[in-house]
C-alpha cells in the first residue's frame, strides 16, 4: 500500500515536472543572457599571486563580468612542513623560493598571506559592488609521491594568538606548530592531527634570525624541532574548507597589509566564506582587484591561536560587476563584506568599519594596539540594523526589533588587529522576500540546460555545458560530473513541484557554466 | 528492484532489533536504579515565585535526585498587554495582582525576573554539580478565551539595549514594545508581530512614576499608548523556547539580583537551554536552590536590544544531584553554567566568572558599569581550554590547537550587565569518547521500557510508564504521547542495527520517567 503510493507520487511527479516549463523571470535578464562567461585558469606561481600585499597592483588576469576563474590559492604557511607541503610542487617551489640572493617573492610583506591576484574586472570602478560566487573548493593534492592521497595543514598556535603568554604550562610565551592531514580526494569531512612540534630560532636564507612565527613562510628546519606524534589521537576535526582571505583593494592606500580585514574584505577569516556562498564586496579602485588566498581547512568562529588549519586549496569562482546606478536596495552604499548563502545573510562588523581611513597615516600600525571585540560588536550591530532597514525595508524599531528575537551575534575572529563580529540573519524567516522557491525545470531550461526526471530513484539531472548535477529529493549531497558535493540545500517537492531557492538557481547555473 | 532491497532490509533489521538485547552499561548504575523518581507539579503563583531574586531563600518544594518537575515559568513582561498575557489566567493574575496598598509580590527586586522556586534538592551541598535535563517545554496557553489558542510574548527594545540612545530615528532614547503572537498548540515553528508602540510614562499602583521600563511587569494603561499594526508583516521568527534564566544560589550574598548572570547560572540567556538541553551547575549552598523563569519564545546571540520574545512557558525538567566526591573529570571543580546537548558542549563565559566575589560589597550594582564583550571572551576562552583539558584529558597545546580549528565562540548577551561569550564544542568530533552509539533496543529495554520496531515503516516505539514515543529512522521529529516532538537526533541504522547516542538514550529514558 505504502509502497503503491510512492510510485503513484512518482508517476504525478514526473508528469508535473515536464509540464512545469514557465519561463521564470530571474534569468529574464538581457545583459546576463547576451553575454556567455568565459572559464579563466590562474595558476599560483610567483608571478602570479602577492605575497603580503592586499593592495593596489597590476593585474594577474583580467575578466569580464560573469566569468568564471579557476584559481589556485596556496598556503603561506607550507614551510612549517616542507616535504609535506611544498616538495614536488612546482607552483608552491615557485612561491617559496629563496636562497640566499634570490628570493622569488622579493616583496614580501608588509603583511603575511599568499595572495593570488590580483584579478581586474573589466568596467568596475569605485562606487559599483563586485559579487564573488565561490562554485567549487578542492584540497590540493601535496606533490611529493611519499605523501600521494594526503593533503596537509599546518595549525600555528603563534605570536598573535589570543592567549599568547597566558598559558598554564611553561614556556608561557610558546609557538606550537600543529601538522593536520586530510584525504585530498574524500575532502571535505574531517582531519586529524599528525604531529606536533614547539616553534624554534630560524635563520633565513638572508640570514635573518626568527626567534619566533614573525616572518610565516620561513622554511623550518626540522633538524631543529622535536616532532610529538601523539597529538589528538582518534580526535576528527570537521573539515571546513573556505578562504580565509578574499577582497578588493581598499582605495586608501597602494600597499596595504593583508593582515588586517576592512571594508574591502580581505582577511575576514569566517569559515563561511566557503562553497555555496557568495560574496559582496564594495569597489574602491577602477578593476576593483580581487585577491585571494589563506586557504584554510578547519576553523571555528573567533580563531583563537591565530591561526586556521591552513592548507592550499584550489577554487572556482564567478565574479559579477553590479555598476553603481543599478544597485539593489541591500548592495546600494554597501559598507562592508556582505556574505549570502543559501539560508543566510552575513554582515561583517569590525574593530574600525574602514580603519585605513578612521586610524589615518599610521593605520597599518596602530590597528594592532586597538583590538578590541566590543568594538567590533557596536560596528556590527550598526551595520546589521542599517542592513535590515535598507534591504529589508524595515523601520528601525522592526529591524532593531528582529535582531534581538532572531539575528546571532559571533566572533569572527580576535587575531588579526582588526578584530571581526558577525551577525547572521536567517533568510527563511523572511519568506518569499528573501528565499524564493522557484520551480527547478523551468529555472534550468530558461538558459538552455537539460533537466531529467527518473521517477524510480526520484533523481534529478541537470545537464549544461557537459556538465552534469544530479540531486534526489530531500538528500543533502549530489553527484557533480561523477564526484560527490554537498549541496547547498536539498532540493524538495512542493504541490507536486520540484522546486528549489532562486539563490539555489543562481548557484548551480553559474556552477554549470564552467568550461574547460 | 529498489523497493524488494527496501523491504529485505527492513525484515533483516527486524529481527536484528529483536536480537539486539545484551544489558548496556550506561544504565548498570546501581544508585540510579533503586529509586523510582517522583513526578512533581510546582504551579506557578505568589506563593512559588520569587520576583527579581535568584538569591537563598526558603525552597517552594523539595525533590530527590532523579526526580521530574512539572515547572510552571511566568514572564515579568506579561504587564505590557494585560488582556492578552494575565487576564483569566489565575496563575499570572495572582503573581501580578497590585493594587494600592495590596501588592502580593511585596519582595520585588532587585532584579526583574519572575523565579519559579526554589527548588531544594536533598542531599545537595557545595562541592556538588546539579545536573537539570529539559524535557520538555510548552507555550502557557493565555487565559482570555477573546484568545483562545494563542500565546503572546513581548519584546521590548528597552533602556538596557545594546544600542539605546545610538539610534537614527527620533526620539533615540525610546522604549518601543512589540507584541508577538505564536499558535500554543502547533507551537514550536515561528511567531509573528501583532503590533508595537512607544513605552509611555506609567504609574503604578502605589503612586510611583515610571517614565522609562525602569520595573518590568508594571500594568501598562493601554489608554496611554498608540498601537501600531503596521510592524514586521510576513515575517516568521523562528521559535526557539529557552528558560533565560536557570540557576542554583550562589553563597556570596543573599539577595542576588537575578539580572547579571554568574558562576551559579541565573540569567545566562543562552537560546540553547531549552528541551533536549541538560544544564549542570555548581551546588554552593545546601539544597543547591533552583530558581527558574523568565522564558523565552525566540532570542538571537546577544539579545541586541535588551529582551527576547518574553513569554511564559511551562518545562518538565529532571534534576540529577553529582555528589562532590563521585564527579567526573569533566564536572570535578565545575565553576560555570555548562550546557550539553545531543551535538555540543557550551561553555558559559562572562565579563566576571563570579561577579559577587570579584567585586565585592557593592558588587551587585558595579556590575552593570564593568559590562565588556572583552573581558567575557577573556573568560571563555580559559574555560574552553580548561574544560578540554580537564574533560577530555588533552594537553594544553593539544586543547588550544582543537579551540582554533573547531570551536565556535559567539556573543550570549550583551544585556544583562555581566555579558557573555559562549563556546560551542562539537562532541562528534571527539568520537565515541563524547558521542558515544549505544543499541536502542538494549538501552531502553535495560529499564523495563518496552521497544517494538515496524519494518513496513520503519518506526521504532517505546513505551514505559504509559508514555509512548515513536520515531522513524531518519526523521527529525517523532510522536510523544500523541503529539509531533523535535527529536533530540535522528535515529539511525548503523551495522543493521537501530542506534542512538548515549546521551539520547539518557534523555528520552528521563522523558519518558515521568508520570502523572
Amino acid at each position: 500500500m505504502k509502497i503503491q503510493t510512492f510510485l503513484k507520487v512518482s508517476v504525478i511527479l514526473s508528469a508535473v515536472l515536464l509540464a512545469d516549463s514557465s519561463v521564470n523571470v530571474i534569468f529574464a535578464d538581457a545583459m546576463e543572457s547576451a553575454y556567455k562567461p568565459k572559464t579563466h585558469v590562474l595558476k599560483a606561481n610567483s608571478e602570479t599571486v602577492r605575497w603580503g600585499n592586499i593592495g593596489k597592483g597590476d593585474p594577474a588576469l583580467t575578466v569580464q563580468s560573469g566569468d568564471i576563474v579557476t584559481v589556485e590559492a596556496i598556503t603561506h604557511h607550507s614551510g612549517d612542513d616542507y616535504d609535506r607541503m611544498i616538495k614536488g610542487d612546482a607552483g608552491v617551489e615557485d612561491v617559496f623560493h629563496w636562497i640566499e640572493g634570490e628570493k622569488n617573492e622579493a616583496l614580501r610583506g608588509p603583511g603575511v598571506h599568499i595572495l593570488t591576484g590580483p584579478i581586474a574586472v573589466e568596467g568596475a570602478e569605485p562606487g559599483d559592488v563586485l559579487e564573488v560566487k565561490i562554485l567549487d573548493m578542492k584540497l590540493r593534492p601535496n606533490g611529493n609521491d611519499q605523501y600521494a592521497g594526503k593533503t596537509y595543514g599546518v595549525n600555528a598556535a603563534a605570536n598573535w594568538g589570543y592567549l599568547y603568554g597566558d598559558m598554564v604550562e611553561e614556556p608561557k610565551k610558546r609557538e606550537v606548530v600543529t601538522i593536520y592531514e586530510m584525504d585530498t580526494e574524500g575532502g571535505t569531512d574531517y582531519a586529524t592531527a599528525v604531529y606536533n612540534y614547539k616553534w624554534t630560532v630560524q635563520t633565513d636564507p638572508d640570514g635573518q634570525v626568527h626567534p619566533t612565527i614573525d616572518y610565516p613562510g620561513v622554511i623550518v628546519d626540522h633538524n631543529t624541532i622535536d616532532k610529538n606524534f601523539d597529538v589528538l589521537k582518534g580526535i576528527k576535526i570537521p573539515v571546513r574548507l573556505h578562504f580565509g582571505t578574499m577582497g578588493v583593494a581598499p582605495k586608501e592606500a597602494d600597499i596595504v597589509d593583508s593582515v588586517p580585514p576592512s571594508y574591502n574584505g580581505g582577511n575576514v577569516d569566517d569559515w563561511r566564506i566557503t562553497e555555496g556562498a557568495t560574496m559582496y564586496y564594495p569597489v574602491s579602485v577602477p578593476g576593483a582587484l580581487l585577491s585571494i588566498g589563506d586557504p584554510h581547512a578547519g576553523q571555528g568562529d573567533s580563531e583563537i591561536n591565530g591561526t586556521a588549519i591552513e592548507t592550499s586549496v584550489t577554487g572556482d569562482i564567478q565574479v559579477i560587476l553590479h555598476k553603481k546606478a543599478t544597485l539593489n536596495q541591500k548592495l546600494s552604499g554597501l559598507s562592508f563584506p556582505l556574505l549570502e548563502n543559501e539560508y543566510e545573510w552575513v554582515v561583517h562588523g569590525f574593530s574600525y568599519a574602514n580603519y585605513l581611513e578612521e586610524l589615518g597615516a599610521s593605520a597599518q600600525t596602530d590597528i594592532f594596539k586597538n583590538s578590541s571585540i566590543d568594538k567590533a560588536m557596536k560596528d556590527a550591530a550598526h551595520k546589521t540594523k542599517d542592513f535590515l532597514m535598507a534591504g529589508m525595508e524595515l523601520s528601525e524599531d522592526e529591524a532593531y526589533s528582529l535582531m534581538s528575537v532572531s539575528a546571532d551575534f559571533g566572533i569572527t575572529q580576535v587575531v588579526d588587529g582588526n578584530w571581526g563580529v558577525h551577525a547572521l540573519i536567517d533568510k527563511g524567516q523572511f519568506g518569499d522576500s528573501e528565499r524564493k522557491a522557484v520551480g527547478l525545470r523551468s529555472s534550468f531550461e530558461s538558459f538552455g540546460a537539460k533537466v531529467s526526471w527518473k521517477p524510480t530513484t526520484q533523481t534529478v539531472t541537470i545537464s549544461y555545458n557537459n556538465n552534469v548535477l544530479e540531486m534526489k529529493v530531500g538528500a543533502t549531497t549530489g553527484m557533480y560530473n561523477g564526484e560527490i558535493v554537498k549541496l547547498v540545500a536539498p532540493i524538495e517537492v512542493v504541490k507536486e513541484k520540484v522546486q528549489v531557492s532562486e539563490y539555489f538557481a543562481k548557484f548551480y547555473k553559474a556552477k554549470l557554466s564552467k568550461t574547460e
